[in-house]
C-alpha cells in the first residue's frame, strides 16, 4: 500500500507542501458545491498558495461521475500541463480524479479502461500501469476510494457504472482531516456508514474462510462503524467520532484487513446497476438490497459466516447458526434503521418495471463475459432479480 | 507501508523472479545453519539461479547481530558490486541486512547510525534515508522486521543493543512463505509468539487512550497470536497455524494497528540490554519482566487498559478493573506456560549482581540524553530495576 497517509486535525492545512514534494501545478478536481459551503476548498486554496503550487480548478464532478466529464476534464489537465490531479471531495471526486489521471496521462478516453463497459472490449482493456501522480483529501467517510487503486466510473448514456483499476492508480498521498467531515449531512454519514459497512462484509462472506486474521480485523472495524456512526449522528463536531469513522473507511478498503482473502463483491454489482439507472445515493442502494442478499443468498450458503458476524459484530448470544444468522440480519436492519438508512426500492423512487433490466444489466456487466456474478456462489440473473423483487417494498 | 507483500505456499520459489525487478547480483544473507539444515536455503538458491540472479552468500549473521558482522559483509557488498541485500531467516538475519543495506551504500560504519550508542553522538545521527535495495524471506514469525523500517544491532564491544531506522530501509519486498516456518522448533516458536505479543501490547498499553480502531485491531491480532501459538506447537506442519502466526507477526509491526496511536516500546528497551549483556532470546526474556512491568507499572497507572486486555484478548469477565487487570496476568503467565517461555532471569543463567548495572544501561542507552525512559510515565533506573528483581527468581 503505497499511498502516504497524513492524518490528523489541521492537515488539510499541509496539502500545499504535500503536493509540492509532487509538482508544481495541479488540476484540483472537485464537486459543484459543497466544498465551496464547507470552506474545505479554500482551506485547500490557501494552502496550495502559501506553498507556491499553481492550480486550475474544476469543480465540475457529479454524483456518480460520468465518463464524458472525466474526458473532458483529462483534456483540460493536459493542454493547462498539470502534473498531479488533487481531488477535494467524496467517492465521486475521487474517484474521477484517477480516472482524469488517467485520461491525462495517455490522451485517451477512459470507455477503453472501463471494465466490462459495452464501449470496451472485455478482454483488451489497457491495465492501468501508470497516471498522473494522485493526492486525495476525502470529506466524507465511506468509499475508501483515498488510499487504494479503484474507482467507479458511469457512463450515463449506456446506463453502466463499472470499475477501472491498477497499480498506476494508488494516490502519493491521502489527507485525512477529520474535521473537513464535520459538515457532512446526516443521510450522508449514514450512507457512509452502510457503504463502509458493505465493504467489510462482502470479502468476509465471500472470501476464504480459514482467514482468521483477517476476519477478527474486518469484526473489529465492523464494530467500529456501528459505534461511531451512531455518535457521529448524534453529535456531527464529536473529533472522536468522526476521526473513528474516516479512519474507518480508508482501512476498510485499503488492502490490509481481507488481504489474501480473496472474495467477490456481489452486492456492489448489484447496486451499482440501480445508481447506474437512478441517481441514487451508493450507500443507501447498499442498505436497500443488503438484507434481501444476506436473507437469500448468505443464509443458504454460508449462515456460519452469518452467524459468526452476529455473534462477533452485533453480539447475538444463540448457539444454533440459522437463528444467529437470523437474529444478525434483524440487529442489521435495527442499525440501519437507527443511523437512517432503512429504506426500499421503491422508496428511492425505482420503478417495479425495471428491476429485470436491472438484473440482467447487473449481470452483463459485472458477469466478465459469463451469465453469472461471482459469490459464495455464481449467482444468476434470476437470483439478483429475487433480491431486488425482495428490496421493492 | 511500501513494502510488496508474497504471502503463501510456495512463494518462496518465486524469489529469483522478484530478486530480478530490482537487482541483476544479490549478497544473500543468512545465518550459520538452521537454513542449510532445513533447505530454506537451496530452495532461494535455486530460484535465483533459475531466475539468472548472480549472488555472493554471506552465511554468518549470529542471533543479535553485531556490529562487526555488520561491518564486514557491508564491505563484501561494496567489494562485489551487489545490488541488493536478500535475507533469509529469522530477525537476526533481516535486521542485519537492512544494516548491510545501510553500510554497503554509503561505506560508512554502521555504529554512525545506531541510537543511543557511546560510538554514535546522539544528536548528529545520520537519518537512513537510502540503502540498497532489500528483499526479506522470514523463515520464523517474531520480529515483524520483514515489512518495516527498523532493525536492531548489537555492539557486543560495548554490550549495547540499540535501533538504526529510516524510511530508506523498508524492503522493496517481504516473501512470507508459511511453510518455511514448519521446521521451527517449538522453543522459538514460543519465543516468537512472545515477541509477537509484546510488539502488540506495548503500544496499546503506552500510547493515545482515545483510538478505538487501533485497539480492535491490536486485540484482534493478540487473539490470534493467542491460539495459533498453541497450534503450531501441538501441530508444527499445520499450515493455517504458521499461516496465522506468520501473518500476524508481520501485521503487529507493519505500523497499520497501532497507526497514530504512538506509544513507547520501555519492554524492548529493558530486554534489549538484557540480550546485549547475555546472548538470550530477545521473545523469551520480554515473557521473562512482562510480569512484572504489567505488576509494578500498568496496574499503577492504567488498570484499565489491562483490564480491557484482560477481557477482550483473555476473556476474563470481571467488572472491577483492577481485579480484571490481575486476572489479565495470571491468564498471561498460563499462557506463557502452556507455550513453554514461562521462564526467570535466574532461569537463563543472568546474575543477579548484573541488574543494577543493566537497569542503568537500559536508561543510558535508550534515555535519549535524559536519565528515563519513555512509557505510561517516564520510568527511572530503580523502577527498571525493580521489574528485575521481580523477575528474578
Amino acid at each position: 500500500m503505497p499511498t502516504r497517509i497524513h492524518f490528523g486535525k489541521g492537515e488539510v492545512n499541509r496539502t500545499g507542501d504535500i503536493v509540492a514534494a509532487h509538482a508544481k501545478k495541479a488540476l484540483l478536481v472537485t464537486g459543484r458545491s459543497s466544498t465551496k459551503k464547507t470552506g474545505s476548498l479554500d482551506k485547500v486554496i490557501t494552502s496550495l498558495n502559501k506553498a507556491g503550487v499553481s492550480y486550475v480548478l474544476f469543480d465540475r464532478i457529479e454524483p456518480n461521475p460520468r465518463a464524458t466529464t472525466i474526458d473532458e476534464a483529462g483534456r483540460i489537465a493536459r493542454e493547462e500541463n498539470c502534473e498531479l490531479i488533487l481531488a477535494l471531495g467524496g467517492g465521486s471526486a475521487m474517484d474521477a480524479a484517477k480516472a482524469i489521471a488517467t485520461v491525462a496521462l495517455s490522451g485517451r478516453p477512459i470507455h477503453e479502461y472501463i471494465r466490462g463497459s459495452k464501449a470496451s472490449k472485455w478482454k483488451e482493456l489497457l491495465p492501468i500501469t501508470e497516471a498522473l501522480p494522485i493526492i486525495t483529501i476525502p470529506t466524507l467517510a465511506a468509499t475508501g476510494s483515498e488510499a487504494n487503486s479503484g474507482a467507479v466510473i458511469t457512463n450515463w448514456e449506456t446506463r453502466e457504472k463499472a470499475g477501472i483499476g491498477g497499480p498506476g492508480l494508488f494516490p502519493k498521498a491521502a489527507i485525512l482531516d477529520p474535521e473537513l467531515t464535520y459538515t457532512v449531512p446526516a443521510n450522508y454519514t449514514a450512507d457512509g456508514a452502510a457503504d463502509i459497512f458493505t465493504h467489510l462484509y462482502e470479502g468476509y462472506m465471500t472470501g476464504d474462510e480459514h482467514a482468521n486474521v483477517q476476519d477478527e480485523l474486518t469484526e473489529g472495524l465492523m464494530r467500529n462503524v456501528l459505534i461511531y456512526a451512531k455518535k457521529a449522528l448524534d453529535d456531527p463536531k464529536n473529533y472522536e467520532a468522526r476521526a473513528h469513522l474516516l479512519w474507518t473507511s480508508t482501512l476498510a478498503l485499503i488492502g490490509i484487513a481481507g488481504a489474501g482473502r480473496g472474495g467477490a463483491f456481489p452486492v456492489h454489482a448489484m447496486e451499482h446497476t440501480l445508481s447506474a439507472h437512478y441517481d441514487i445515493s451508493h450507500g443507501r442502494g447498499l442498505a436497500i438490497i443488503t438484507p434481501a442478499y444476506f436473507e437469500q443468498i448468505i443464509l443458504a450458503d454460508r449462515p456460519h459466516r452469518l452467524a459468526r458476524l452476529a455473534r462477533n459484530v452485533f453480539r447475538i448470544t444463540e448457539d444454533n447458526d440459522k437463528r444467529a444468522a437470523k437474529a444478525g440480519i434483524e440487529a442489521l436492519i435495527h442499525w440501519y434503521k437507527e443511523i437512517g438508512v432503512y429504506d426500499t426500492l421503491q422508496g428511492v423512487g425505482i420503478k417495479r418495471e425495471d428491476l429485470r433490466l436491472m438484473a440482467d444489466e447487473t449481470i452483463r456487466v459485472n458477469g466478465n463475459g459469463t451469465n453469472t456474478i461471482p459469490g459464495t456462489h455464481n449467482m444468476t440473473a434470476d437470483e439478483v432479480l429475487s433480491i431486488f423483487e425482495a428490496s421493492y417494498e
